[in-house]
């Protein structure tokens, strides 16, 4: 038993969000992406390879059902599998990135057989998905927390694209603007969960760490896509 | 590559049938409960622990979803989690399994708590989930194709049971019922995606092993369940 005081809710919260700085919203590259600065070449690339990230929510999501022995949180989460694979073929999160690929001209073909997708993208997503799999459950949920961060961002992403690239449709961006929905409230549900279920400062400080783990995996995608955009 | 040339369709199917004389159908303990030979104590027994696999069969299925790239398959086996969990509480095959719980004697809460589980049957169903976890997706769906074998035990079962045991009504036995619809069929569905998924011998010999793995899990829950039923 760890005689350390757990945080307060409001402590434990604020500790997380102190995290926020670490969020890949402030990525070189993300600048460079809502500026409006990247190549066609450089947006392909990131698209591409995002996608690798994408197509493996479902996997992860069910790697934390699975490790989950109570039955109303595998219920609420389930709903992260059909958000991101559709009720049926042609629905769901998935397909509207592969929209985004194919309108910054990619063909659908050359995302799904990931061609283009590089070694540091595939380690970060590979990590994280072994951490849903092989960490507590409640360790998992936290690390998606950057939820807590993500609406503000892809607010702006729409706004910046549309703005910026000129051959991007409103409708090319439905990833983002159905996501902005689906994170509206800045993950609330999630944040009462992970506080719910971490009460000692054990858990507490795990979640923390496992929210750290998964800013990095992001900026670590980003720093992998940013040098797969630069042509040999 | 392997140079053994794999079965046919046909020979493939009719070797992973060849495993129903390894069913637990054919197990004394199922001849005694459906011969009306158990008393009240070894019905509470076999009810309590088979309550710890019923549990666990949402995070073995959510296992095999983790580990399936294939969004089509995830879409489809995601039926089997809200088979048994339900769509909401209080649903669902788990909560039928407790509802026969009751009917046999037992409080919600000495099922829940895991009181009466037996180390045997602990270790065959954290076994069955550790392969899931483990093994290839394809393995872990074959490994639950002993549901070839469990539409007639079922219906026979209903039938046995309510002749020979009094304290029992129809709707006790709702999980069994409502089951036999699930199995209709004897899992083609099921056996259809192994085939087209197992097309070289080496895979089509371990979705052989896998079934048969599964066999041994569900026989060595019973001899531990039999054990159970003798009092000290």
């Amino acid at each position: 038993m760890s005689t350390v005081t757990p945080m307060n809710g409001e402590e434990f919260v604020a500790a997380l969000r102190a995290l926020s700085s670490r969020y890949w919203g402030t990525h070189p590259f993300h600048h460079r992406l809502h500026n409006g600065e990247l190549t066609e070449y450089e947006l392909r690339m990131w698209a591409a390879n995002r996608w690798y990230y994408q197509c493996n929510l479902p996997q992860k999501d069910a790697a934390i059902i699975s490790n989950c022995p109570i039955p109303e949180i595998r219920r609420q989460w389930l709903d992260r599998i059909v958000y991101h694979d559709g009720k049926t073929a042609g629905d769901g999160g998935a397909e509207r990135w592969l929209r985004l690929c194919e309108a910054v001209g990619l063909d659908r073909d050359e995302v799904l057989d990931e061609r283009h997708l590089v070694p540091g993208v595939r380690f970060a997503v590979d990590a994280y998905v072994t951490f849903a799999r092989t960490k507590p459950w409640v360790e998992a949920v936290a690390s998606g927390l950057t939820e807590m961060f993500a609406g503000h961002l892809m607010q702006q992403r729409v706004a910046d694209m549309l703005a910026n690239y000129a051959w991007i449709a409103p409708a090319d961006l439905a990833y983002f603007t159905n996501r902005i929905n689906a994170v509206s409230g800045e993950g609330k549900a999630t944040v009462d969960l992970v506080v719910r279920h971490c009460v000692t400062r054990e858990q507490q400080e795990k979640a923390i760490a496992a929210l750290s783990f998964k800013c990095d995996v992001l900026w670590s995608m980003l720093d992998a896509i940013e040098r797969a955009g630069v042509k040999a």
